[in-house]
């Protein structure tokens, strides 16, 4: 008969996984089974806030639904997204990095052409975006297939707003032969990731904001390349240093030109004062080993 | 400008919580963030698999409602309730032993006198159940609240009912000036924990039955010293050394005698057979340090 107390709890728990028919999914639950219980130890957790952490969690669950999901919320806050993009997107140096994918990405999103706005009636400033596509030999990538989506000037991803009909501030569109894009949206500010839930009360406890810096989403896909997800910051944003998700890293930042009204780079008169940036995108080679696994790979969305 | 990377995420992460007021939680979430980033790490968790995590998490939360805390269960078979437990119970040998609270339990449970029938109702073999409460010193403890609950024949509690009126199975009785009490229920058998949700998908991917062996629970309460939680196993059941929560520590099983109709231990005739069982709780004496915060802790109960 084996006795179940502090001491022998961990090797009993771990012993009954032995039969798991899945060794990798064995591997996970015995490694996530030992630090929770080192967590446990470690801490000393008392009855009490191991009560106050189930709570927290229903409380979590319930406020997710379909159009939110605050178990990203709280993987990002917690910096575990962002660990995990990073362990999973190691790259050679020179290759654009990539950062957390976030919640509001959505499939199927609107098909525009270069020089079209992607804004689509979204709320802000003129913002006229130009990039190109390279593999990391600097030649042109051709044909990539580039989503962007991007909160609008009150911090709102369209998908955030109850009803409404059609797509804002993201859309596809493809690299050029020479690799190049352009498109007019938005300029993106900085806004608050969705604060008025569990994830934004543990946040309080802790002395944070829910602050992010004003970023552009992208995602890019090329034959032969792997998939990029990754944002372009705006340089001087207050919020750099202290992302609420932990997404900034340093090469992703760049100037957003602002400018006052009168032409635009697109050769169209603006009545109104406009920003423009212009960001390269190094793209890493599929190697064949990675190849099989990303052609099967899915997008993971939690607004899908 | 710090740069976020695999390497230096978990610190930027724990430097953010600096200005958390409350030590406790800045201690708490600093050993949580270590060990969640520490999982990631070693198993190099895939973003596939992480999504996978997020979207387990989410259908624990929408199963979880204020009858069923799919929470409590999960924590509950990875063995983390138990380790809680037996963390926060040590005591000096010869007490008995603590274990899970378990889901199950209800406040305001009807009171009973020495000799009723708790059962009210719920479908079982009969079983006549006497103890004792003492301290370790074997001094008898009278007046103590005994509070009990239990499954019935098809391993329902109360509470898993539909629209059931009143308690079945669960009451509450005082010891007498002798310490000992006697009650009538039904036999409890082995029953599987609720396995039609995500924490039953979990188990059968690890290759883990959802049983749990027979018992009765017990929570005993007296002046001058600490509440014990405990159940009270059955001697011979299959599941002992399986118990998908890990609850069994083996100072807890008991026989529990099967008899033929016949005179029953209360001096009544039993048309049918029926069990029974006896057993001594050795509560531990509170001390001076522990009095005050036992005074304010507070029952926690999934099903309140």
């Amino acid at each position: 008969m084996q006795n179940v107390d502090e001491d022998t709890i961990t090797q009993i728990v771990l012993a009954r996984h032995a039969n798991a028919a899945d060794g990798r999914l064995r591997q996970i639950m015995t490694n996530l089974v030992q630090h929770l219980h080192s967590f446990a130890r470690d801490v000393e957790l008392t009855e009490e806030e191991w009560f106050k952490g189930i709570q927290f969690l229903a409380d979590v669950g319930h406020i997710t639904d379909d159009k939110r999901q605050e178990f990203i919320l709280l993987s990002d806050t917690l910096g575990l997204s962002m660990l995990v993009t990073a362990l999973n997107n190691r790259k050679p140096k020179g290759c654009t990095e990539s950062t957390v994918f976030g919640p509001f990405f959505v499939e199927d999103a609107p098909e525009y052409k270069n020089g079209d706005n992607v804004a689509n009636g979204a709320k802000g400033e003129s913002c006229f975006v130009s990039g190109k596509v390279t593999g990391l030999d600097g030649k042109a990538v051709a044909d990539a297939r580039i989503e962007v989506w991007q909160a609008d000037s009150d911090g709102f991803y369209d998908v955030q707003y109850e009803g409404l009909a059609g797509s804002q501030g993201r859309g596809m569109l493809r690299s050029q032969a020479d690799g190049t894009f352009h498109f007019r949206s938005i300029t993106a500010e900085s806004y608050p990731i969705p604060h008025d839930g569990p994830v934004g009360r543990m946040l309080q406890a802790l002395g944070r904001h829910p602050w992010r810096p004003a970023h552009l989403h992208f995602m890019i896909e090329a034959p032969g390349y792997e998939r990029l997800i990754t944002h372009v910051f705006r340089s001087g944003d207050e919020y750099l240093n202290s992302d609420a998700v932990f997404g900034v890293r340093s090469s992703l930042i760049v100037d957003w030109d602002h400018h006052e009204a009168g032409q635009a780079p697109d050769g169209s008169e603006s009545a109104t004062p406009f920003s423009s940036l212009d960001f390269t995108f190094v793209l890493n080679r599929l190697n064949a080993n990675a190849a099989a696994g990303a052609a099967t790979s899915k997008v993971v969305s939690a607004t899908a």
